[in-house]
């Protein structure tokens, strides 16, 4: 499956590695899994209007649109350790929601990042989740996605020859 | 071991697979490894009187036996994806307490769970642990737990002869 | 490489591995990965000064040493569950800092972890990081840190001969 073309039929664009900004990096591989930095909805750094708490800043919806923003980052950081013939499967989502202390909808938010993984990655979209609602936030971001990817072989680059046995 | 008889032998009772309410799983298994969706304390569903902080809403006791539940609520979803003749071993608990502010008992809400798993793996009940008290959970529950098992043979499946080696 | 010298060069100590308080374990090893426990910046169990919120407790700075402390401790109790010959890699870090609800540098408090991650595992200190701020933690510590380790082979104590080949 290509990644970024499929994004692209959806209407998005598959943004550029996230920088990190310490000694840590956007993601780390081991094996074949893929730890994501917690990933902001930043658009080249910027978080643009993606800052507050929910719902005193930002309603659910516009919110949730910023949970698939955290979403493309962490993928664009997941696939920058990705090597030739292979592609994502998602894991797990942790989701951190900057909330009211009333404002107890969290995983209607999450669902902004959970749908559009699988509109992405289809049956390698379904993830394990958890939401959570938290006071502050890196750089008072409304939402803060944490993933774990799945390296798998992508079958969409396999020939169906096996010649190579030969 | 079963599972589900070990629970009820502690008078306790297996619940069914929590349902997810996204394009979410409530139980991720990569090779030997079932990540869990984040779990409230619910039965069927309805959290009855587990919402609110603690302790303003509920005494750290009644939230405890909460987190027991949030732990059977895991259990449930990860026997979902076993196999015939495998078990579960607890790898990690990620607890996170909704917490009136000047709230820092969160260790012992968690002890809720933990002993309880204890009591139902045994020696494969212990687990890491991370407790975290935070502002608001979804549907207002005082606990939500993040769990990591690993698959492994079950033991008591095993005869003891090894004929088939023969 | 000896860690554990590495840590005295730095003008640091490594801690005893910190107890457990319930049926819990302060490291959990499943295969090559070890899930650590939420550590706190305690010493020999003592959080010191290092309680209360960032900023109104504490300034970023100390709260940036706190969190080393959370790493010192993370891998006193890592270096637990390893066998002869194996040493460790940094994972993931998860971070959550004590904020006041207006408070968004938890990045630059985690730095003290981070940074300090590279300056005793070097290459293999690079992580991947998610930073949280929440409203209470257990015992009222500033920090806590929920780290994954990698075990893998302990490249100085091979002796380069290849003699138990022939």
């Amino acid at each position: 499956m290509d990644i970024q073309k499929k994004i692209e039929e959806l209407g998005l664009f598959l943004p550029a590695c996230p920088k990190p900004l310490a000694s840590y990096v956007p993601a780390n591989r081991i094996d074949n899994l893929i730890y994501v930095s917690g990933q902001l909805p930043s658009i080249k750094g910027d978080l643009g209007s993606y800052v507050g708490s929910v719902p005193s800043s930002m309603s659910p919806e516009v919110a949730a649109r910023a949970a698939g923003l955290c979403l493309l980052n962490s993928i664009a950081a997941a696939i920058s350790v990705l090597q030739p013939g292979e592609t994502l499967k998602l894991v797990q989502m942790q989701g951190f929601i900057q909330s009211d202390p009333d404002f107890h909808e969290q995983a209607a938010i999450l669902n902004g990042a959970s749908n559009l993984a699988v509109k992405i990655f289809e049956r390698n979209g379904y993830h394990s989740r958890t939401a959570v609602g938290v006071s502050s936030l890196p750089k008072n971001a409304v939402v803060e996605l944490s993933c774990i990817f799945q390296v798998i072989a992508d079958e969409s680059k396999f020939t169906g020859r096996n010649d190579w046995l030969l």
